[in-house]
């Protein structure tokens, strides 16, 4: 046992070190916004908002059922087929027209769950979404979901901090993620 | 290259492990139960109780629609505007209210499923409530959601274990358990 | 300080180290598959196969209404209760008997989504399913589902890397996963 020999197992334990430090998960929220109904997309932004004032990262792939819930209720685009037209005459238009999950009843539901959610001075889900931009929760809307149903880039929302992605790029981020969440 | 020298390496890889000690995941399973459906909290509740039996902690955290399952049938509560009263009416008043998701055909598939979960010795949730409990799965309770439907905390069912907070409260501890689920 | 000390305390940094590694999360994706929807089964493989294709592991637990889109349907089982007949019966026999969980509408919503993705190269359930065999993702089916719904082993595909288990294998694998999801 020399000098030398401990500088070289000093040395190997700091590059193990480095290799931990690289793998180690970052103080983030990674969630996939599957559904498409108002509590579950609420439920989302509650989360990552709420991960944001904690001090963490959050992001969100919003995909399938979710996709349309970014979309502008005054934007459209044309140029689509029968199929694309279909869709987005069947879909949400935007987070204004979503519906809740339980208890819609023909939309009365969803109008009584928004007016509480009001009078109680629980944040609307338009109003969700200007803050989680404020607040700078990344959001990626899924090309998948896009192409399969006909949505175009310039039917989406303003929102700085959005981006058109694949399931790669996004498992890329939640990969190093603390928590993982599919909505 | 002198003992020195050595010894200030040793002193930062020591200081850097710590930190990493310090952000590693807890042996965890944290659970938001968003879903009243009862083959959901069901399954929130096999998870968490095996996750104990394998020597993990377990924590969940109900909001939502997992938020009446916990109300206690026995208890009521006062004080309730409209709204609060209508939530009240229209949710499930507990375990043993709850319906399934798929296969509910009007309660029939529900009570199948519940004579067919006794015939095979499956526990049914009220027994899974009474099982974590004895293994120490911690409950909160989403104060927004309460807020939101009008419940009030002495309608809850007795459980140790049990507090209300809210999802900052939930997402501390989330953040540094093993596993995250959103059911 | 001397040269047995600095070496005690490489010896300890040493085995805290050997410690955070084993406890390191393996960069694994860990699905549990409990919807029997069409749309998110579909999620649940794109992101299980998207997982392999960037290196990752992967690693489904049907559970639940999940359990049925692994039957085969050109395979039966004999020997069933009533209550197994019934199930068997009342739940999609294999992958290509799943709905979607919106815009059903008696089926043509199921068959409008399926001739979109076909149309838009985006692969079938079917196709996923063969894929991910292919990849090496490996699946388990949930035993106490199997026998709450009174399936038998004989019914399911074959698949390369299918195995049966409980709740607590999943959860082995899936507390050192990097990414865990419920859909």
């Amino acid at each position: 046992m020399d000098m030398q020999n401990l500088q070289n197992q000093l040395e190997e334990v700091q590059s193990q070190l480095e290799t931990l430090k690289k793998g180690a998960a970052e103080n983030k929220v990674a969630i996939i916004a599957f559904s498409g109904d108002m509590d579950k997309v609420l439920a989302s932004f509650v989360i990552a908002t709420g991960a944001v004032a904690m001090g963490m990262e959050a992001v969100m792939f919003f995909t399938f059922w979710g996709t349309p819930v970014l979309r502008d209720k005054n934007k459209s685009a044309g140029g689509k087929d029968l199929m694309g037209k279909l869709f987005g005459a069947m879909l949400p238009k935007g987070a204004g027209a979503v519906k809740s999950s339980k208890m819609n009843m023909g939309g009365m539901g969803t109008a009584m769950m928004k007016a509480v959610m009001k009078k109680k001075n629980i944040a609307s889900l338009e109003e969700m979404i200007a803050l989680a931009e404020e607040l700078g929760v990344r959001i990626y809307v899924c090309e998948m979901s896009m192409d399969m149903m006909g949505f175009k880039r310039e039917e989406f929302i303003d929102y700085k901090g959005l981006d058109f992605a694949g399931v790669a790029t996004f498992l890329a981020e939640a990969q190093n993620a603390k928590v993982q969440l599919f909505v």
